[in-house]
């Protein structure tokens, strides 16, 4: 909505500014609005598999079937970094017969090099090509070799102000933002707000980089804020869904859903009907 | 959103039709557009009764207090429309203790003149100012002896195709249009969509005897729809939400889930947290 509202608003000053302004028809307001409408699909909505932390892979395909979401980045309490092949076969085997797609791992700390190399490893054998991870800072530059020899993406992810490496967006945009362009973010909302950054204005401003997104809501904007069902927090998700469409944001945007951990189906299923409902707002 | 939108678009047409534009400033604009806004608080959210039919009062608080929402429509299951005084006093004191509004006692079914009257009774030891009923034709106008008598309002409840007597929102507004002010109806929006109705028309066309909604969705707008998670269905709620601010509608909308009525809470919070995300989404 947004996008053309603004649009109209501008138009609207644009008109008043020449004072006198050419005649323009219906059919030239239709057309003029109509490429926002157009672009304006459904966002992907996914689960940031940290969610499911009490729960085994079958009770967590139930719950991601029971919410109608079946993109997943997979946490390694599902699937442990060291796994074997037949192990790693097994566990995807499950998420496949369920219709759910792996999309990436994470989040995966990094604190070694072996462990870059254990994760990239990893994130090839279970056959994605995003890692959503946390390497320390003298490894940004090793994981960059790895992202350039294998294809696979490296989305770093900001983790609030608790956060020694990247508590805030602005933390790892500034790392990465002249390295291969396979270097990038994955945005968590909810700790951005945490760090006293709008998510809205950071999307639009690292959206070059801008490869996955952890959607949540938070009690307070500030180091305390507490995680809760989305809508009843503080976050403008209303904002964040149009700077998701104005930059054209084609990632997921998964749920990592942090309060009633032995618990979440409600929460979660409340969030994801929140998230739905000012999607499917924005696109009306 | 859509009220702002269309008024800027006929700006834009009234502009572009006068060919010659007075020139409007930034503050004209803004004013221009801020009473919508003003006007957009957030809707009153309530559930209906049936949803709980298979818990008692303790389960269907627990799963309230869930999904944060303190408005109910009673039914006669939690509190049996014969109930002595302390029974009424012991329900709804445990109502009461853990924060819930009884807004309106229904959808009660009125056959006989007894049962119109034992209904307004109840209601009036309930203490709620509205019942959510269906009274048989030649009944509605003793009811309306009844609502003038006791000041209680009636909200005739639309029931889809399968109801003999009032399938749609225009069979319940053609019969009260001319009667007391507070002779009124409760829409419900999914069955008012399997009977072919438009529940965004309906809400406009009937708005000033609308005392009351159920909100759900159904897979199928035809006689075959099924209640389904809302926003997984057919209906258009953004445009639902539009047309309740434009009539400035004051009721509950109150959500009847019919689906997984035996283990509905992931179902009833992701339909409040639709609904809520588009309300939110609307009011930005």
């Amino acid at each position: 909505m947004s996008s053309r509202r603004n649009f109209l608003q501008k138009t609207v000053m644009g008109l008043a500014g020449s004072a006198i302004v050419p005649v323009l028809g219906k059919a030239a307001i239709g057309s003029e609005t109509s490429p926002g409408s157009a672009a304006q699909e459904p966002l992907n909505i996914g689960v940031a598999g940290y969610t499911f932390v009490k729960f085994n892979v079958e009770q967590s395909i139930a719950m991601m079937k029971r919410i109608g979401v079946t993109n997943l980045s997979l946490k390694e309490f599902h699937l442990p970094l060291n796994s074997s092949d037949e192990k790693i076969a097994e566990v995807l085997g499950k998420f496949k017969a369920a219709g759910i797609n792996i999309y990436a791992v994470g989040v995966i700390y990094m604190k070694t090099k072996e462990a870059v190399d254990q994760a990239f490893q990893y994130a090839k054998k279970v056959g994605v090509d995003l890692i959503v991870g946390v390497p320390n800072y003298d490894l940004i530059e090793y994981s960059e070799t790895q992202v350039k020899a294998t294809g696979i993406k490296l989305a770093i992810h900001n983790h609030g102000p608790e956060d020694k490496l990247y508590p805030a967006p602005k933390d790892v945009y500034d790392r990465i933002k002249n390295m291969d362009p396979k270097m990038g973010m994955c945005i968590d909302v909810g700790h951005a707000v945490r760090a006293g950054t709008a998510p809205e204005k950071a999307i639009k401003e690292y959206k070059d980089r801008l490869f996955d997104l952890h959607i949540k809501d938070v009690t307070l904007a500030a180091k305390d804020g507490k995680a809760i069902e989305m809508g009843r927090g503080v976050i403008n998700y209303p904002a964040v869904v149009q700077a998701l469409y104005k930059v054209k944001f084609t990632g997921m945007c998964s749920i990592e859903f942090e309060k009633d951990m032995g618990d979440p189906m409600p929460g979660i299923a409340e969030s994801i009907g929140y998230f739905r409902g000012i999607v499917a707002a924005e696109r009306n």
